[in-house]
């Protein structure tokens, strides 16, 4: 018989104070918190969320909770789903790099959510966002990669847990009843890769958020379940993984912390294009008007960018992510590498079009997969050459907090305007400090 | 690449009208309706239920749907949760027993609910249930047992898509919406059979009914999904099964008929103890008085039998249905199989001990899981034996319509009353008749 994984794991979840998360790894959650928001607040107009929400409004319960960056309000679980989705639709959240989780979307669209009503401080809420950001992650890489080959879009699948953790703490679970949610979520894990590229890839970190939540209400009201869902021979990592290393769960448990690991996209792509992001980028910098005057761009990377973002003629925004020449010439020619790089129009646009055609692509097995070597040619024979060693966003190069409130106004600048995403900016980067979270969700509303 | 299953599937599931299925497979469905409102009915005030929607009640939306036998009422999504709780909540609802799927808890736990408020006649109703049943055993055909035997409680993975079709229909989906609700349905397929003994095992044909429910109003506002969610390469049969036998969903299909398969328990406990209980019940006829005066009975069985119900002192309810000896007293002293013979008073009942104390089992090779040999022998000495050669409830001796109605009647009578469970029994087995199922609604109402 297995340890009690699912137990021991239910207990630290409850037991955890906030003194004891190390400060490195508090304020890390803040970035955490501060990324996710204004991912949310970025995807929030997308027609992923129009179409959720015209579907999920007639079902809300009594409006408790904002719908962010939007004049709609909704109970706490659908606000989680739908939170969930606007936060991941644009590709552009949080990373744990080891195993491609995007943490942040099912922990805290629930927990925002949930805590709105329900008179939470900011202290306690950071405390809840990193403990389900641990669990989640933890329990990734427990399974992964077996069970992301398989088939498993890890961040609902894994993410549902970490929902019910965060949820679990601001419900004040004791460890039975956390044992509970964990089961209850774990029986609802859920999310085939096969969506991804359909409005169902940002579905599973929204589901996974309303589903972990709701797992955690039933625990609370007794509702029961196997105390022993990760672990036991037809639970989580037996029926949904050839690889079980249950010490990735409990190993170092409150010494370690892989919600530390978290990382922040600096582009709104497929992370493997971002050393080409980044060193176009820098070329632009360096070379001024001279960008307009480019014979060619030779890129050398990875095989795998070729692999995965060879598109050579995209002709709408999705597939302008999966083309690493139509990322080049957009960081070249605007210097974007955010959203409105991957828009339908500047997809068809003449000029990018034009030096989008100029840039080729060689693969080479000994480029790392953060790297990439550049050499631009000129129209007079001239070159210049560029070597991107960490792609700006990696763990050797993380983005700064000014960077991440850059990344943060940009999304949010269109869509709330430049006041409100000050404010918005501003208390999210104070979260520890807030008597009461759903100032925030205030904040965060469309019109405030 | 493989054949457009999903699509193809889909095209049939909106295509079909009423009249293209044969009378006897719409009998069956009717059938399969009246047994599964029974069930509903006797399970609505067990205490899993209590707790579900203790949890849930806070995030309904408008009241629109009943709560079977409850004095509640809930949005159309939670109300299709609740009672495929109760429908299955005492292992007593219905079996396709090819793939040991409980196909109506999903199906029609969601389109009574969804029915409610939208003026459904009785026979669009029933075509709905109909095409529901039959998709969810196709595909749980398709990867049965391999999917099963992995540890996947295939009326939750197979049911979500049961509860998409028939909502489908009655939304009026098209074919490429009902092809996104299956891709939305099937990538929340979900749960273990690790739960089963605990509140979550009635929880997934609940959450099936719901989250397929759910999966045709997302399909029908355009929220869109893989088109090849169940052949895909990461789709629902790779990631969820080492088998994939695509004929089992789309050949013969609208010929052959597996929603004519369904078959009913005559009894309240795991399938393996029925041949006995019913020996059992036939002996007590025979033998009246004489029952009491039983020195011994001596059982033949399958070999599954000891070693799943093999439990010789069973101190509660819930392990009285785990005890082949329990079972047979009761049924020869009581002529009981229903939920009452399985309470945890009834199995700490002096009587019932001491002629289960008289009980023994041998295991035997040769005898049939649904035969049974039963030798009793009486005080004086002398014996009778009885030979059932296919237990009641299989598909060689189906329960009949009669039958059927005394289930129900045995289950509804204790909670409704003799009236108003006989008004709501006879409008069941009129449902094809009826111009509005919501008349059925609201006879199940607690108080009507």
């Amino acid at each position: 018989m297995e340890a009690p994984v699912t137990r021991e794991l239910a207990e630290w979840t409850v037991g955890l104070t906030g003194s004891d998360i190390p400060e490195t790894v508090r304020a890390e959650g803040v970035r955490t918190f501060v990324n996710w928001l204004g991912c949310a607040v970025g995807g929030s107009s997308h027609e992923t969320v129009d179409r959720a929400l015209a579907a999920v409004r007639p079902f809300s319960g009594e409006k408790r909770a904002q719908i962010i960056a939007r004049d709609v309000r909704l109970d706490e679980l659908h606000a989680a789903l739908v939170n969930g989705i606007s936060s991941h639709v644009l590709d552009y959240d949080d990373t744990h790099l080891k195993t491609i989780i995007h943490p942040a979307g099912p922990v805290a669209s629930a927990i925002l959510a949930v805590a709105e009503s329900r008179n939470v401080s900011g202290a306690d809420f950071l405390t809840a966002l990193v403990t389900g950001v641990e669990v989640e992650c933890r329990i990734g890489n427990s399974v992964y990669p077996d069970h992301y080959d398989r088939g498993w879009h890890i961040t609902g699948t894994a993410g549902v847990f970490g929902a019910a953790a965060a949820t679990g703490r601001l419900l004040g679970l004791d460890a039975r009843q956390m044992t509970w949610a964990y089961g209850i979520a774990a029986t609802q894990s859920s999310g085939f890769r096969e969506m991804f590229g359909t409005m169902c890839k940002s579905f599973h970190p929204g589901r996974a958020a309303q589903n972990g939540a709701m797992a955690a209400f039933l625990a609370a009201a007794g509702f029961d379940s196997s105390e022993r869902a990760i672990e036991a021979p037809r639970g989580f990592a037996n029926v949904m993984s050839t690889k079980q290393d249950y010490t990735e769960i409990l190993g170092g448990l409150g010494k370690t912390w892989e919600a530390a690991l978290n990382s922040y996209k600096p582009f709104a792509c497929g992370i493997v294009i971002h050393p080409t992001i980044d060193g176009c980028q820098q070329l632009r910098e360096k070379l001024g008007d001279r960008v307009r005057s480019i014979r060619s761009v030779a890129l050398r990377t990875h095989p795998l960018v070729l692999e995965l973002t060879g598109k050579r003629t995209p002709s709408t925004g999705l597939e302008g992510k999966f083309s690493v020449y139509h990322a080049a010439a957009t960081a070249l020619l605007r210097g974007d590498g955010s959203p409105t790089a991957f828009t339908d129009e500047i997809v068809r646009d003449g000029e990018i079009i034009a030096l989008r055609d100029k840039v080729t692509a060689e693969a080479d097995g000994t480029v790392h997969e953060d790297a990439v070597h550049i050499r631009v040619t000129f129209e007079d024979g001239s070159t210049t050459d560029l070597h991107v060693e960490h792609a700006i966003g990696s763990l050797s190069r993380p983005l700064s907090d000014t960077e991440i409130s850059r990344k943060f106004s940009r999304q949010s600048e269109p869509v709330l305007g430049e006041s409100p995403t000050a404010a918005l900016l501003e208390a999210a980067w104070a979260l520890e400090s807030l008597d009461d979270v759903s100032a925030l969700a205030r904040l965060s509303a469309a019109s405030n």
